[in-house]
């Protein structure tokens, strides 16, 4: 990467890929994934090859997460770097192919672009999902995606706490791109989030394509949501859940909660409050396989990011 | 039973039970039941013994909706009468375990009323579920229930379709009755269907209490829907689902679909639209747990029926 004029080079990405059921019961990624690895025409676009690839196929025939592990967390350097074999769990197995086939992680041979298609049961809309806020390609990504879908609207959630950020699928690409829609349960297809996420990936392929043609993107402002802080289910000392996430915080991802704000109601019926010291916006409300993590919601800071110009090489 | 000047005398409920968790990922119920084990106060009523529990705590554990197979499908007369032994699926033995406490199933030893309480991903609401048209007792108690929840709102589905019925847990009872409620993701604890379920039992419980005292409910006429057709997705030459439940009618359980109105959309945007001769009232629309049941919903009609005076013997 080069500046000049403060316009930052970049190379051209020639190689994407658009991954399907990293979890195997998240059904808009597998179904779209499915379609497109029959019929690609969709996702072509002038100069990219673009590969559709369903990452978990296991899990997606059992229509569950994972069969043995999360393999949206399994792509640590420990298990890509472990002896090969039979019994490592399916997903680190799995990791390991895909990291061979779309990586290696953090090497030049690395696809440009990875888009990794989620669907959450919290009322998330689209969100498009950062690993890094110094990544000016994919701010101008979103910036763009942003402006092509208005009015309606994708928020951006931008991962990157030393403590909360996980090994992702997308994280061996150059340019890992998170996309989370919902609300939808597991295991479901409904025919309003299936065509969100289809019209995101749209948007998204245009840009590459016309970032590849040579047009220039002129420095901009995105906003996103930087995840600040895991927040569990109350539990007794059992480790058993006492409480429900409060009607007033239900589906209300990404709006503001404040200091004394409803954010708990105990099974009798008490209400517990949010105890931070400041406005915070909360996300990944009552996601069903967040149960298992420890974690009721996420929450996060409102911040703008600028994004550079960018320009091919 | 007997009856005189047409009022129908029944046998008191003694004996009832409250079943969550016959689905291992229908929270609201596996909550409920597990919160009254500790505590009973809440369901205890004069003259009745009620038991909650936990019909298939592996399936708990696993957050999964069975372990080998369906046990709201395994309370069929083979089952129940099959070899004990270590090499049935596991809820085969569960369901010969609960017919020993809780039956036998159809014999005078068998519990009462037996709740057993669901979730649903359809958008259903409060929905009582019944298997037969001629039980006065909890045909009254549905009446009872819709008039003490007014202005919210309970249907009745009536499922004695000779195909479509299946031996559920609850079909042990004398007196057998499901509570559905929707919509929630699998895996997912909402407060508000959480409170409704809670709800809904109270008022049933209420009226048993009632009964057993002696208080006469007279003649009335209670709204049903009755199970008619089970429809499918529509499927390729392999079994590939190749649409989704259409916008139109995604969400639209217990609503009027009138033939000609749409039903299913492809994937590449047609419209499938409903070809019967009158208008049914669909529910369960894209529950997540019937897909491999191959059923998007089933349609219905709605009905009166009579419920005859009743009072104890």
């Amino acid at each position: 990467m080069s500046s000049f004029n403060s316009i930052v080079s970049l190379e051209e990405a020639r190689r994407v890929a658009i991954f399907g059921g990293t979890h195997g019961n998240e059904m808009s990624g597998v179904t779209l994934v499915n379609l497109w690895v029959k019929n690609g025409a969709e996702i072509q676009r002038k100069g990219v090859e673009t590969k559709p690839f369903i990452t978990n196929p296991k899990a997606v025939e059992k229509c569950a997460r994972y069969v043995d592990t999360d393999l949206n967390r399994a792509f640590t350097p420990e298990n890509l770097s472990a002896p090969q074999g039979d019994n490592q769990p399916y997903e680190v197995q799995r990791a390991q192919e895909i990291n061979g086939i779309f990586g290696p992680k953090g090497s030049p041979d690395a696809y440009d672009v990875i888009f990794d298609l989620h669907n959450t049961t919290s009322n998330m809309g689209c969100t498009l999902i950062l690993e890094s806020s110094k990544d000016h390609f994919n701010l101008q990504m979103m910036n763009y995606i942003k402006k092509a879908i208005a009015p309606s609207s994708c928020l951006v959630l931008l991962n990157e706490h030393p403590l909360l950020k996980y090994s992702t699928s997308r994280s061996i690409a150059k340019h890992p791109v998170g996309l989370e829609v919902g609300p939808q349960p597991q295991g479901v297809l409904r025919s309003n989030i299936f065509e969100a996420m289809r019209v995101i990936l749209k948007h998204a392929l245009d840009f590459i394509e016309l970032f590849n043609e040579g047009m220039e993107f002129p420095s901009c402002t995105v906003e996103v949501f930087r995840v600040l802080e895991r927040i569990d289910y109350p539990r007794d000392a059992n480790g058993n859940i006492i409480a429900m996430v409060h009607p007033n915080l239900q589906d209300c991802d990404w709006e503001p909660l404040n200091p004394g704000d409803p954010m708990f109601q105990t099974f009798d019926g008490k209400t517990i409050r949010f105890q931070g010291s400041g406005t915070v916006y909360p996300t990944f409300i009552n996601e069903a396989a967040y149960y298992e993590k420890q974690q009721a919601f996420v929450t996060t800071r409102r911040e703008s990011l600028v994004a550079s110009s960018i320009r091919k090489v």
